[in-house]
């Protein structure tokens, strides 16, 4: 049989989104195998959601799993942290003190004191940590990233980077509703941290650059949220480049319209995540270019992300697939003592702080009436 | 023969864009015929540009053109002015101090002082004062503002407003962009004051709704010029909406890409401006739907805009062409001291004026690094 | 004044769609000035019509008017017939044989002997005959043909094209749809007649191949429908390329789709005439490019057809304006007794035989079972 | 541990695309562990394949693989055939006898006699048979169906369906190619075979009509090449609707680019299985509009067959998982001796069968120049 990588997951129980999201993407490329979880904050969830999904280990509660798991002889060599935001740092130290690799979903926890001790906490461990900003994962953000760095697009003048939603148009009292519009657990960004965060990883991803400083005028439009659900940021970054950021969750005909546009001095790209496997560079004064996931023009880092033929499309899982892999790659290479070859590449803890300091920079600079707030670095 | 409207032109001689633009916009609905013009700064121009047109009477100068136009029994009776922007205001004064009507290119004026005395102007003149706001015109445009009106997005809460170009992104040395990068004849706006007054004239004609303040990053990104080419802007609008808007000239592979989003309460609207017979109307919770210009789902406020079937695509000229057979309304009504029907809508001097302050607060915010500066109303 | 070629109409009344196209295309580039009409079958619609268009002489027929207007000092020198297709080669007729220059919608006749008749017309005539296929006019379809000839695709091997319309899903009883589907007045063709035309003259404009054969399938959808609604066509070209056509006026949620691509041994074009500011271009094993109208990438063979910059779109009626400019030229050229310089293109009397031939050898494939059919040349 | 369905695989080698395909589709639901194969014809290739993807059973022949997996207690329940075309007969039969449920790629065989001999093979076995028509996966082409179904275009008039490629071009010599353009293991159809049997499926699955005869023109443009790469064919449907199908390998800028339109009396619908998350539904008379995989207008038809929120793209692999799933729910109510619920829907032998007799046909009436050949049924 293969030699799986042993993993564990806390949180993505049966309602959840996200954590079937991770476990299919474990499962595609075929570098883990799920053996342990803590589905659910309550033991009789995370029992039956363990049933439902036939794991061999199922535990009551994270720390419980964590201290096991670390004695068994064939226990989890890494987890994946799939709960609500506010849990992210509790659950994760656990598991990096006993030296098991995490896996943690987004934004890297819910206020910035917690994102600090978590960047300690994983310094201090000789374990690796993968934040899941996914969309890295896509093979045309790989090969946009390229790009830039090849100077395909010269130096870069102007960042415009949105994440619209709709469904928090109307209020929700469904689960993945609640606690994502709940500071005390997703945080005092609501849309800036569910998306924004995303949007802002994947300016700094493909322009390789760093955000100075932000202004940002926040909103919560619907009656009685308390987290926005709209938030209008420019961006000043390091060098001299521009950029605005948009994301919402009250744009009506907006699904997960994540979209990058990147100018530089002598063209763009830009990028939609709805249609993931085109890429259009527009070399200034030529024919605009649409570049297609492994077909004509892509290039060694979107290939080597890809699994099937032009035109055949792959997706969102696919993609978070992706990750999974250079996080199987880094986790391979570990139990031989080494590090993995220099183009695995996944987004570190580092990049989570970033994430949740842009969500505390937009919230500050919001209340100072849209006040220019630098990024700590 | 049509009893036309008799036209003259001030400003575009041979080598002018717009001027040619405005004189195919004055034919295609029959209502104009062109029959003098001072084409040019220089007599010599003026005349060679005239013989070139065949227009029949040719002036030195528009002064000189003015007086002599009103002594005729069959003098012109509007006049278009095509200028660069600083000599809008001294133009239209000596036309409109006469009686004769004046249909005038966009901005209002290169200063806001101006665009206050063409305010005076136009109001102590009898004379109808038409600005070629032309996107406006647009049918989708039209209904856009009436479904607006009519409620079907519910109450707006967000606007998303852009206008990127790319042929600025070098240096370029001809007339046309020689003097929209000279703060004397331009302005002090340069992306904002070209482009970036269409995007703002175009949002508040669509939302009904006035801009209160704005926060801009306004920046000249290639050496050596000494306007902006690249704006960065946050809107807060009386009421409660709030919007962002990107002009820029430095945008490889956009040529003129305006493009309007609008979220209400309980939907949305997209167009597009390089695509402009479509409509996408988003109500939330059901699927996006696709109207087409005079095709199913269009309504009056863009049928009575538009001349040919859907899926014949009908453009820019035609957009403009709106405008002047907007103008004629006018006049013929005026022509029997009336005015036009109230379906009859086209941009006043008080829209140039909104414009000019739009401008105005951009440089100001800017220099002030972006803090929020009402406009006055 | 301007010296504008002096035009008659012949139909375009009141409820017609044609003829208000006709006329504002005239106008668009200021050739031509209307100043003769016999507008409609009825004396009385006639006068009606020209009156409300201010046209200073209105005939009660066709044939009055081409006698009076010859022998008029100042009488038209060119006629546009819009009038159902069963009347064009009477009409055509008149005005030839007095040497006035003929603009002719299109098909040239509703039967074939007409056709012939109406060839033999045209060439004992001195004037120019003229037929408005008008896609032919549009900047992108020019560019499309132009690079077919430089070699820029190669050897031509395959064609795909299609009309496909909505209108007639359904039975109406309109004018428009009435003379449509009454095979005394549009010809034994229905959609073949009236747009299956227009797609395989397109096709062998672009091309520069001739139809060696056809099979064809046609059928009536709609109950009690005279004329075909729906054609599928296989087409074998002189040389060895093979093409597909179809026409439709039964495929809901098109309006007027007419769309063809072009595949040669080393690359692809794509053009649809609802966006026709594009056209895709995709050499094997490159990225495809998109090529916009006066943009980068655009030709002289487009550009000199092109009003305005890129993005800002052109549209059907100046596509249709394209055509009346090219009969101008060909006026002008023919008033100093010259031929007009080389790079004026425009549909002959022959291309409009062509046309009625391709309706004629649909019909009768069908009826032979769709068996091969070849078009006599 | 999961209690997963024994696969094995015959095929699937390391240099060929489609096993991968497979494999990654049987895991990302977690229905299935691939546990023996017989991975090439060569057994030293077959050995290092299965060593490669750390098989546990490999084989060096598929015929000792089904003896032997069918004696052991825990073999395989399932087998999967990814071989070329001419082998499936001879592996499914060996499978069949066995007991041993099979997932066959397509097309069903390499000719026409086999198809039927493996019809009746399969109809003898109690196994279940399910051909890998992938695109039947697709959540939006499960609603296209079921909304035929419903009546919302009503009844069905015409059908356009397209699977356009290009990687056929120009001569290939890779082993994709290779084997693709050999009659002997193609059969005798090239692009028919290929992917126009994919087209033809879809169009049948779609629309729930039989084609009752078809009329093909088919080429092979490439010099030397045996079977055809290019094909045009038209379609007549039991009950009066029609089609046209055009399949091609040499068509530059297409890498993938089935897609599908039908028409009916009320409306039409439209997909493309390059952006397969959309679906358009055009009622006659109102607008487009656009529905997206599980969003808004999505139905259960879709849902069900759906893991993620809409504007999360799945792609080709969740769809071609999806027949995995649809067989591995057959094959689980079998171990209870159950058929699967009504709602499970997968490709069957018979769908094989048809597919290679429309391959036939189209032989057959290009070779009679293109005249109607009935299809069996």
């Amino acid at each position: 049989m293969p030699d799986r990588i042993r993993l564990g997951m806390v949180g993505g129980g049966k309602d959840a989104f996200i954590g079937a999201v991770h476990r299919i993407a474990s499962r595609i490329d075929d570098h883990f195998e799920l053996v342990a979880g803590a589905l659910s904050s309550t033991p009789e969830k995370s029992r039956a959601s363990g049933e439902a999904l036939s794991i061999p280990r199922v535990y009551d509660d994270f720390k419980a799993m964590a201290i096991r798991e670390a004695r068994l002889k064939n226990g989890i060599e890494a987890v994946s942290i799939v709960t609500p935001n506010h849990l992210h740092y509790a659950v994760a130290r656990e598991f990096l003190k006993r030296g098991i690799h995490v896996i943690c979903d987004k934004p890297l926890t819910s206020n910035l004191p917690d994102a600090k001790k978590l960047v300690k906490a994983a310094e201090a461990s000789g374990a690796i940590f993968v934040l899941t900003h996914n969309y890295t994962g896509y093979p045309m953000v790989r090969q946009a990233r390229q790009m830039v760095t090849n100077g395909d697009i010269g130096k870069i003048r102007v960042v415009q980077v949105e994440y619209p939603q709709d469904w928090l148009s109307v209020e929700q009292d469904f689960k993945q509703a609640e606690w994502r519009t709940d500071p005390a657990r997703s945080g005092a960004g609501g849309s800036t941290g569910d998306i924004g965060t995303h949007a802002f990883n994947l300016a700094c991803f493909i322009t390789g650059l760093e955000v100075e400083s932000l202004a940002a005028d926040i909103q919560a439009f619907v009656p009685g949220r308390l987290v926005d659900d709209n938030a209008h940021v420019m961006l000043r970054f390091h060098g001299g480049a521009r950029g605005m950021l948009w994301s919402s969750q009250v744009a009506p005909g907006n699904e997960n319209a994540l979209r990058i546009r990147v100018y530089g001095e002598t063209g763009g790209l830009e990028w939609a995540q709805e249609d993931p496997n085109y890429l259009w560079h527009t070399p200034f004064s030529e024919p605009k270019r649409l570049i297609t996931r492994n077909g004509a023009g892509s290039d060694d880092a979107s290939s080597r992300m890809s699994r099937i033929p032009p035109g055949h499309p792959e997706g969102y899982l696919e993609g978070f697939a992706n990750i999974y892999s250079e996080a199987a790659a880094a986790i391979i290479a570990s139990r031989h003592g080494k590090k993995p070859l220099e183009s695995v590449i996944y987004p570190t803890v580092y990049d989570g702080l970033k994430g949740v300091q842009f969500v505390s920079a937009c919230v500050t600079s919001s209340k100072r009436n849209a006040s220019w707030v630098r990024l700590e670095h």
